[in-house]
């Protein structure tokens, strides 16, 4: 049975890196002694040791250990007998490239499926939806391809902003870019605002956190979906 | 030898299309009567027929005609026989993909070379870089690859934005992702500003408008360059 948290962010602006989900990581990581970090992504281009010690010193307030990816001479067998994964943010396409390169985006799918517990943020959240396509990241790399894990039956916009109106920058809004992303798609995109996370168990998918999230479907008015709801109708 | 603009944005936010660049075009386009344009970044997934409507009526009040590449039967004979070309902005991944779709990048490398003159906005700029990894755009389709034209031997980043000191907002700053760029490639990138555009006249590449453009260099602290400045040193 699947078993995910998949946040938009790691960070709020008023906390420390994963402070504000920690009591939620207390209960979904409950009796794991060690996680395994995918570091791939690698935010503002930190090395992997940098990144997986980071995230050490976070889970170590909820008393799990963690060791990254990188230190495995199986990749495979690393997350074959990993008792939980968590992969952080950074830049999607880096990330998306190195699973493809490891071979790993496969065994990844198959593993959370049969329920080992996992957490996302950021990019590490956007390769559970169907396809990366909706990343709000630059291409500093070219992967193979923009499938992704397909964890659940949409695709996600994380660090999801809504327009400024004051703003006099011309560039695209936000919702513009998923309106062109919907000229060629036909998936739902879910933007999950910073402090948003979905739980996901089984089949069933929760939006959880204090703010509502936005729901943009193929020629639909977009809607704002309330905190609680269950997002298991998407298709 | 080369002849383009390579404008960051088509729009200002107190002007209509193109109106800011009117006076320039009316230089670099004389004695133009009709121009190819090429409108495959579809902004916000309009059509075609509508993206060059719009661009028409900005070009009528130069006394320009405007025929969309999509409006020829071979469209590697538009290109060859046209007197100036425009690539107007939108999803540059987009434009891309059409472009090798259809065959015509290196044809279109080929001819601006020999001097056929261009302007690029935003999108229609990105491409005449080496590469459009440096864009701010959505991967809402896979295109064959990321190299591009070529024009100038850096890369672009158009609609560039300097960081919001007051935001709360945890998503990378556009700083943020360009350092990410150069972890795994050398190459310059140039942020230019909307309002700022480069005036390229075969190797002399001046950068135009009021603003001053930021330079990230691999390796190195970002750097202003004035406008007026010369970029021809730039590798």
């Amino acid at each position: 049975m699947k078993n995910l948290i998949i946040a938009s962010t790691s960070t709020l602006h008023t906390g420390g890196y994963l402070e504000y989900l920690l009591p939620e990581l207390l209960v979904h990581f409950k009796n794991v002694k060690t996680l395994l970090f995918i570091p791939y992504a690698r935010p503002s281009g930190i090395s992997h040791e940098e990144y997986t010690s980071k995230v050490s010193e976070a889970f170590a307030k909820i008393n799990i250990t963690v060791k990254g990816i990188h230190e495995f001479e199986s990749l495979t067998e690393a997350i074959k007998n990993a008792e939980a994964i968590f992969t952080g943010g950074g830049n999607t396409f880096l990330l998306v490239s190195q699973l493809y390169r490891y071979n790993l985006m496969t065994l990844l799918t198959e593993t959370l499926k049969n329920g080992t517990p996992y957490l996302g943020t950021s990019a590490g959240s956007n390769i559970t939806g169907l396809t990366m396509q909706t990343t709000n990241d630059m291409p500093i790399i070219y992967p193979p391809s923009f499938q992704t894990l397909g964890m659940i039956p949409f695709n996600l916009n994380p660090h999801y902003l809504d327009p400024d109106l004051n703003s006099k920058h011309m560039g695209e809004t936000r919702e513009t870019r998923i309106k062109e992303f919907h000229q060629f798609n036909s998936l739902p995109v879910l933007g999950l605002r910073e402090g948003s996370w979905l739980d996901v168990k089984g089949n069933k998918i929760t939006l959880k956190g204090d703010l509502s999230a936005r729901l943009f479907k193929q020629n639909q008015n977009p809607e704002e979906l309330e905190t609680g709801s269950d997002l298991s109708f998407l298709k």
